[in-house]
Order: structure tokens, then C-alpha cells, then sequence
């Protein structure tokens, strides 16, 4: 339909999450009218982040060096550890400003309808941590699992409770219960079942 | 938040259209995962559109050579040309396979307040079509106002309509009334109208 140069930024635009073919046509039309020079940012930023990006050594999120900047950090408290499922995972906590210690991310959740089990996750490597912490550091005290709180990440959550406590760390998980701002009447029953579970005592 | 060459790449995707913060880092985190050749191909599909497609020096529609493709196409009858505001519109009529004729892509429409008057679209060019046809070919004596049916696009049609009657071509609009499949309770009062407005003797 379009000049065959077109037609296959079209295509590959279309393959990116999220964008069907109808937006993929937009960006590649807008791509057409900006300055060769915008074009050649996002380009370049690809090729960029291809070559320069890895996942950390320590704690497998995405990192520009070997070690990630959360590990590199002295200044966070090593003796706490978030467990997450992927690196954005991380960035949500982050902008909380209300956590100070390292991250572990797993790659993922168990799920055997996906067939994926703990093998296929970095929990081997999060025992190894644990048990050998970096040089000269406080080793962790309480590991903080922060996967989804759903069927996957509780499973993932339950599995790692029953290996982490006999290493001697706390474990904990992330409250489940009403989203701040949300409306009581529209919260559906598995939530408002949890927050009723989870009710704390009001000026403890 | 991210590793510097991950950010730089959120930041790039977000400043296409249609692509907020949240789909933008679904996207580079996709990039992340497929293989450096997947990703390539999306960096140099970016480069090659910048490098090799340009407009069509007799209809403006984007082209990989001087004349786009169906400038180029002999078979493709000269006597109509049908003229729409971007080149995404010709996909959109080519896709009916119920036009065989040429066109003519104005790069937008008569907006006084976008401050786009007559002087900013392709339209000296497609007069100059009209008065000079290529070698060989017989003149048009049909066209076709294919711009949008809103007030832009409308503007646009009767300013050529005055334009082009004048040169003893016949100067059409594309019928304007109910969308095939719709709902007779649910259109709007205006589309309604020019459906009336625009009935058809059956079997005529």
C-alpha cells in the first residue's frame, strides 16, 4: 500500500506491545514529518540500549554497568531486600521515596499453566545472596516480598516464605487491601475481603 | 529511575503520538527483551524511511523514488484524479479497490484557525497538473474532492470546487451520509441530514 521503506517501519512499529496497526501508521507517519535528527534519537537510543543494557549481577535489574546503581549505592541499607517479579517493579517502588534498602528481581512469577517454576526464576541466585553477602556490607535481615498480589506472585510469595525462614530473615509481603482513593462501594469482594483481614488497630 | 540508556529510550518512545509514559516504558522494556536483530530492524526500518522516502514530485504522496508508485503506474487511468489531505487517505481508498485514478495529496486543509490558508497546501501544483498533463497520458477531466467531512475539509472542497470548474473539469465530492453497518437511531443529527439530503431514487 505505502512505499516499501514505509511499509516496513509500519510493520515493525506494529509488532511493539500495544500498538496495533492503525498507531503504528501515526508514529510512522510522524516519524516521516520530524527532522532527520529527531528520527535518528529514537533510533539510536534502540541500538543504544541493546548494546549498553544488561541485567545486574547481584540482583538482575536492568543495569548500564555490571552492578546495577541500587547495589552500587553504599549509602542503602542492605540489610532489607524488596523482591520484585520485573525491573519497572522497581521504579514504582522507588517512587514511593519510602524505601531505602536493595532489590532482588526475579524475572518473573511462578505460573505452571505458563510452565514457568522456580528454576526458570532467580531464586537460586537470591539464596546466594543471601547467605553470601558483598564484602564488608550488614547482610540482610528481612527480605520484603513485593511480587503481584495475584494468584502468581502469592504463589511465588508462598514459596519463598517457606525457603527464606529457615535462613533466619524475616520475611515479609506487601499490605493487600483498598487502593488510597478508592471508593469503598466499588472495591471488589477479594480486595475489601483482604483489607478486612489485614484491619490494623487505629493508633497503634 | 532507569539505567541512563533506558531512560534516554522511554523518554525517545514517549514523544511519539499516542504513546504515554506507562506504554512507552512497556515498549523499551519489550526492546530490552528481544534479540538485538528484532531491535535492529525497528532502528534501521527509522533510519532508511528518513533516508529514502520523500514525496512524489507530481502528487506528494510519499515515495521511495522522484514519482511515487502510482504516478509511475501507466494502467492507472489519468482522466480522474482524486485529491485528499494526507497520504494515509490514499491507503484508506486504494483498500476499497474501487478506484483506478490518480491523486492528488494536499498536506492538509484550509484551517483559518490553524492559520493554514490555500498558499500552505499543494494546491498551485495540482492546477499546474491539471493545466500541463504528462506527456503522453490524456488530461484529467474528472476530480475528485476527497478531504475530510468536517468543516476543514468541506472548506477545502468548495474553495477548489471555484477553483476547478473554471478549467472545464468536472469537480465531484465523495457522498457524505450513514456509515455501512450503522445505526439509523444513533447517528448524528448533521450525518443524518446529509443522508437525507443526499437520497438516492431506488433501482435507479
Amino acid at each position: 500500500m505505502f512505499a516499501p521503506p514505509l511499509q516496513r517501519l509500519i510493520d515493525e512499529l506494529s509488532k511493539l506491545p500495544g500498538i496495533g496497526p492503525k498507531s503504528a501508521q501515526r508514529v510512522a507517519f510522524y516519524l516521516l514529518k520530524v527532522t532527520p535528527s529527531e528520527a535518528g534519537l529514537l533510533a539510536d537510543s534502540i541500538t543504544e540500549v541493546k548494546e549498553k543494557v544488561r541485567l545486574c549481577a547481584v540482583c538482575f535489574n536492568v543495569a548500564d554497568e555490571e552492578i546495577c546503581q541500587y547495589c552500587r549505592d553504599s549509602r542503602r541499607d542492605s540489610t532489607v531486600v524488596c523482591v520484585v517479579q520485573e525491573p519497572p517493579d522497581i521504579a514504582a517502588i522507588e517512587r514511593t521515596r519510602e524505601y531505602q534498602g536493595l532489590y532482588h528481581v526475579l524475572q518473573g512469577a511462578i505460573s505452571p499453566i505458563e510452565g514457568i517454576g522456580p528454576d526458570h526464576l532467580r531464586i537460586r541466585e537470591l539464596l546466594e545472596r543471601l547467605r553470601h553477602p558483598a564484602d564488608g556490607r550488614p547482610p540482610a535481615t528481612e527480605v520484603i516480598v513485593a511480587t503481584n498480589p495475584n494468584t502468581e506472585g502469592d504463589a511465588t510469595a508462598m514459596y519463598l516464605e517457606r525457603l527464606l525462614t529457615p535462613l533466619g530473615v524475616r520475611v515479609t509481603r506487601l499490605a493487600s487491601g483498598l487502593p488510597v482513593g478508592g471508593d469503598l462501594e466499588y472495591a471488589d469482594e477479594v480486595t475489601l475481603g483482604r483489607a478486612l483481614g489485614g484491619r490494623r488497630q487505629m493508633g497503634a
